[in-house]
């Protein structure tokens, strides 16, 4: 690894969230031992969400141009802190030579590690859509509870409301009571598959073991660059 | 305003700390609304400091790679969320074909349309001894008041501290005891022209008014950006 390449502003507080965790994961003594990144944070890439449901124009341009941007500037590694976009991002990776260390991929292979309990997903009903997380967590046999389609709508709301600024307690209030339902029907942990999700519930409890992907990839890419290191 | 370069990394805490105002002063109800940026944070960068207290190599071919790669990338503004850096940076930005906001002019501007009050000034060795405050708030009338030598040590490590991933109280208790000494001899308003002052102060009062130049950085691109979109 040399640089590191962030696709961001998906949104901006979302990829503020996953380099503050990135420093945080990595073991520094002071500027210098940090890991080298680049990021690409134009914001008016089309909603992920939108496009996978059919009611938005399709992101991938966008992506590719800061796909390209991030290769063009040296960037041979890159992680994308938007779970959304995944949905678009397996090809254009590849065609900009980059190699794409996936928030999702990583977050299943972990959680797989640790046994096979049914997780409750928080995610924007694109992810759903797609079937993002669905397909990594039945290929390893982790049953997936959804919120139905009214705390969906709640869910969808808590979203939308941190990427406008909001960082209120009604939030994470509309979360626990999405998460009590998804833990009844079954989901032993959950998974904030959308970082906006993790930015609401801060540190307040859910009432089961909250996963945050960005957390698993930042912890990912700092052992990757600390195994590069050593070979 | 197309993109915006932030030349970051320097160290990464104060990177994000920047990119987390910039997005807070930024009127967003949605993703798309946020300001494009380009984050170059390559944290090798040698110590400014050290650098310019003779003691240290010259962070200069460093400043210029990143800063060559944001212009590279598609950027006409830049700017660099590191007091001590803006010793090295004049020539570098043009040179680059870049236009440097500067963080110390920004907040001087700032201050000296407020009044003419001295301030005390909390700041790196680096920053004091190649006067980067001093010369601009002295062409202004305003005075400028400095920690004694051994009060001097203090800040330091204390910015040392947060740079090793310290976020503890008493590094902000130290720098009260400082504070106090500063408003003593005169200082009616404090000034952390070190990023990393901020960190450690976090909501905790000095006991005076304390100024923080990446958030006046903030308001004035989210300005430049706002008035550029109108013209």
């Amino acid at each position: 690894v040399g640089l590191l390449g962030i696709l961001g502003g998906m949104g901006p507080a979302a990829t503020v969230d996953f380099y503050q965790k990135l420093i945080e994961e990595t073991p520094a003594r002071r500027d210098q031992d940090h890991i080298p990144v680049v990021i690409w944070a134009d914001p008016r890439v089309p909603d992920r969400a939108a496009a996978l449901l059919g009611s938005g124009p399709d992101p991938s341009p966008m992506l590719r141009r800061g796909l390209d941007a991030l290769a063009g500037a040296g960037c041979d590694l890159v992680v994308v802190p938007c779970n959304t976009a995944h949905a678009f991002l397996g090809h254009l990776a590849s065609a900009a030579g980059l190699r794409l260390l996936s928030l999702i991929d990583t977050t299943v292979e972990d959680l797989a590690a640790e046994g096979t309990q049914p997780v409750g997903l928080f995610a924007t009903a694109g992810t759903l859509h797609a079937r993002l997380y669905h397909e990594p967590f039945e290929r390893h046999g982790i049953a997936v509870v959804t919120p139905s389609a009214e705390d969906q709508r709640r869910v969808a709301s808590v979203i939308a409301a941190v990427k406008a600024g909001s960082n209120g307690a009604e939030d994470a209030a509309v979360l626990a009571e999405v998460a009590a339902r998804l833990v009844s029907r079954g989901a032993e942990r959950l998974v904030a598959a959308c970082t906006e999700v993790v930015l609401a519930v801060g540190d307040k409890s859910l009432g089961a073991p909250l996963t945050d992907p960005a957390r698993i990839l930042a912890r990912r890419v700092v052992r990757l660059v600390a195994d590069a290191a050593i070979s």
